[in-house]
């Protein structure tokens, strides 16, 4: 064995940990029986605990060191070594006794969360929340960061952003989007009282299943569950399986989520397999996995084209259900724009207000002019400035979401950005491949799924998510897509005065 | 931490990763989509290498070597101790290379099993069970042995079994079983043309639920799926899982091996949890895993008076399927002795014939005086000696079962001993539980189970089988007992004379 095969050797052997703990929690979310999460939660940190010691041994780091200056290497191979040996020097800096504490940490906090979002008494979540940003606040300290603690926490899962670009960011998001959202409420709106009638599951199942093959989903290498929260996950790029939640009363639910899975997944069963461990079959960032979910779910899953194709057999499937309804009206409903108080089901505009308050609330956290006493103020403040809505509960405000109790800080961002980039990508997209819109209102996804698995996939993570946006698109992330995708939209949707495209 | 302690934690680790590998195995049997195959096998050698790392170590050993002679331990304690030591004397005569080789070549002999199976030709898979073969000798050898190199393999399903035991139990066996089913088969036949109409796939299913529930199986500590070849599993006494199979053609394959699987899991899921990770919480070998699922299967499922019962339940959900159909048609039915080729469909008494033949070939193998070219005749020629039927393929034949493929030599024999054991057992239980058959013919199985709990579940493997026989019922294993039972039972069903008790 050389020795650039011993080192992916070892690297395929700390992923099958990490994907055999991916087992794991994919077996939590949909099968597990009720009493097994108690041994569960020890398996897990188990472990991450034996994939944390093989993935800082002292054997990697020599052999990293010796390969990083091998210049008989791949540009491949020396990328994977170059941004692994990276990750081995983040991972050195943790001790055993940190991870340790903030597992056993995350699970007391994410127990207080569960009860007091269902008793709605943010007083139990306090006292462990802030034990846990506390230790977290340590963590941006050893992990070291050159202007704002919170670029630490962002760096763990949009490698490269920095507070002082998102803050520059969301401001001209703010500023162009408020303003557009205000023009949209003024306008009449549009109705969608048909997408809650009874939808039966057994019959939404087969249609979410229809869907995810359209796009190119490959049941061969993975399968649809039910979850309470639908999710993606991947155990290799031949065994990538989504969930979907099915409610009987709103159809929107399953739709979407399966589309955004879906999405999740193509990027994941993209990936080359012969790079199994290593960068080159793991995704960039969070911002570029959500660009592809969101790329599905929005920009061709909300969009009139994919419906021209699909409302027929919606129609045929659900026959009582949309008596009289059209293809039209149907892309209205599911474009409603309204001000909301839950981030997961916002509008596609909207929503960007919601993690905005989440930033600036997580921002405060870690240069620590808030604490987390005054979280609920904060937050309901912030939903009457931005959403111009009265939060009525904490269950509904501050403690709707998971994150916080998984000590996840500086993952919200990357669903803005995720959304961001889908806009530019898919841009770049209708430029590059002939007739595109034209091919998804005829039901083949082909061209697109192509011109992602080309553009995105197969890079794995040989590129930041700038390099990549910049190889794909000719230039950095630039907001003005969005909007220009924004204004085309909707002008269209609440019949708007066209808008002087931005760019 | 107390040695102990550090001791029971060393242990809790290494069973995290075990359990770990057998939700693996048990996605793989349920829900793997098809091309997960290939890294599923690459992530169970990295676990089962891991852990054998971790139970080989060296400080494992010096702390059991330490904790051997340490009286301030409970007896509880001392057991423990002494039984793992034992376990890791074992486990440090592998080599990690042999480790290696032995889950390749079962990889390999495992894959061309299928083929030869699906192809008809045993000659695909000869090369491979012989490699296989050479290298089980070879564990043998290393492993060591008194008398037999057959017993080393059978020491590992069945601590303490030896070949010369089993020669002696087996022609007792013969000679009794022979005759008896000799005297069954020349009586006039029962009928069971009802049990194969048909029976849609969920109805079935709620009523294996209703079996298991009526059983005492806990489902918040367990679920019931579905895969080609029932089995159960566990991931800690809190969560026991259970599969099935339906066919819609034929009752019985759902409703025995349901209660089957649900034997073996109630077992599991009576281990003392507090002990997860130590010999307290473990089976104390197969056959008295297997006794449990054949007491529930056979001395209880294919009970008159757990139909009795049942019945009527079972009419009502298959009115059609039941119409002018007694319970004691029903009893009848499901206790056909008939001669056959296919052990896992074979009726309770003939059954054992299938076992004989194997152990006599396993044993064959392990003294060479057959090679792997030569199974297929030996297989043919004593199926026609025990069982009269002649052999019209390999397939049906020699390639059945797919244990050689695994490896597994010497699990074969386990499964009688399991029956004999749950005959023994059973006529001791109706001995000491006031009312049993009463209570069982009104649906109360609370007095078995809690019976079962207390003389089996309870004591993990802090028993030997025959010290436990011996605990219960007051001497070894004796096959008299599965015979007045037979005697009993088939006296009824085919109007024989009775005939004397033997003991």
């Amino acid at each position: 064995m050389t020795p650039y095969d011993t080192f992916k050797k070892k690297m395929q052997r700390i992923a099958d940990l990490n994907n055999t703990a991916s087992v794991l929690s994919w077996d939590q979310e949909t099968y597990m029986p009720e009493l097994g999460a108690e041994h569960r939660s020890q398996q897990q940190a188990t472990l991450a605990g034996i994939s944390h010691t093989m993935s800082t041994e002292k054997e990697l780091g020599e052999l990293l060191k010796k390969l990083s200056g091998d210049k008989t290497l791949t540009a491949a191979q020396q990328k994977n070594v170059a941004l692994t040996l990276k990750d081995y020097e983040k991972r050195k800096k943790y001790t055993t006794e940190f991870v340790e504490k903030i597992s056993q940490t995350v699970s007391q906090c994410f127990v207080a969360w569960q009860k007091a979002k269902h008793e709605n008494n943010f007083s139990l979540y306090a006292p462990h929340l802030e034990k846990l940003v506390e230790l977290k606040r340590e963590e941006s300290e050893f992990l070291g960061y050159e202007k704002h603690p919170y670029d630490a926490q962002l760096d763990m899962y949009e490698p490269e952003a920095t507070t002082a670009q998102l803050e520059k960011l969301f401001g001209g998001v703010r500023e162009k989007l408020v303003a557009f959202v205000n023009i949209i409420r003024s306008q009449p709106q549009n109705g969608d009282d048909f997408m809650h009638k009874h939808f039966p599951k057994d019959k939404q199942w087969d249609y979410g299943i229809m869907l995810l093959k359209q796009m190119g989903y490959d049941f061969k290498a993975g399968r649809q569950d039910i979850s309470s929260h639908p999710f993606s996950t991947s155990f290799s790029p031949l065994d990538v399986r989504v969930t979907t939640r099915m409610n009987e009363n709103d159809l929107a639910e399953m739709i979407w989520s399966s589309i955004h899975e879906g999405g999740h997944a193509l990027y994941e069963q993209g990936m080359p397999v012969e790079e199994y461990g290593l960068p080159g079959a793991e995704a960039i960032s969070l911002s570029i996995h959500e660009s592809q979910s969101r790329l599905w779910e929005n920009n061709v899953g909300r969009s009139l084209n994919f419906w021209k194709y699909n409302f027929k057999s919606l129609q045929s499937t659900f026959t009582d259900q949309f008596k009289n309804v059209t293809a039209e009206d149907f892309y209205k409903a599911m474009n409603i724009v309204k001000p909301s108080l839950i981030r997961t089901s916002a509008d596609e505009l909207t929503y960007h207000f919601h993690v905005m308050i989440r930033f600036e609330i997580e921002k405060a956290l870690f240069e620590k002019s808030v604490n987390v006493k005054e979280l609920p103020e904060m937050w309901n403040t912030k939903y009457k400035e931005y959403l111009g809505v009265d939060v009525p509960s904490d269950a509904q405000g501050v403690l709707q979401d998971i994150h916080w109790s998984h000590g996840s800080f500086g993952y919200f961002p990357t669903y803005s950005l995720g959304s961001f980039y889908a806009a530019q990508f898919y841009a770049q997209a209708k430029k590059e491949i002939p007739g595109l819109e034209n091919e998804i209102s005829n039901g083949n996804m082909k061209p697109l799924l192509s011109w992602l698995r080309e553009k995105v996939h197969k890079h794995g993570r040989h590129f930041t998510s700038e390099e990549l946006c910049i190889a794909i698109t000719g230039e950095k992330l630039n907001f003005d897509h969005f909007m220009n995708y924004a204004n085309e939209k909707y002008s269209h949707l609440y019949k708007l005065k066209p808008v002087a495209a931005a760019m």
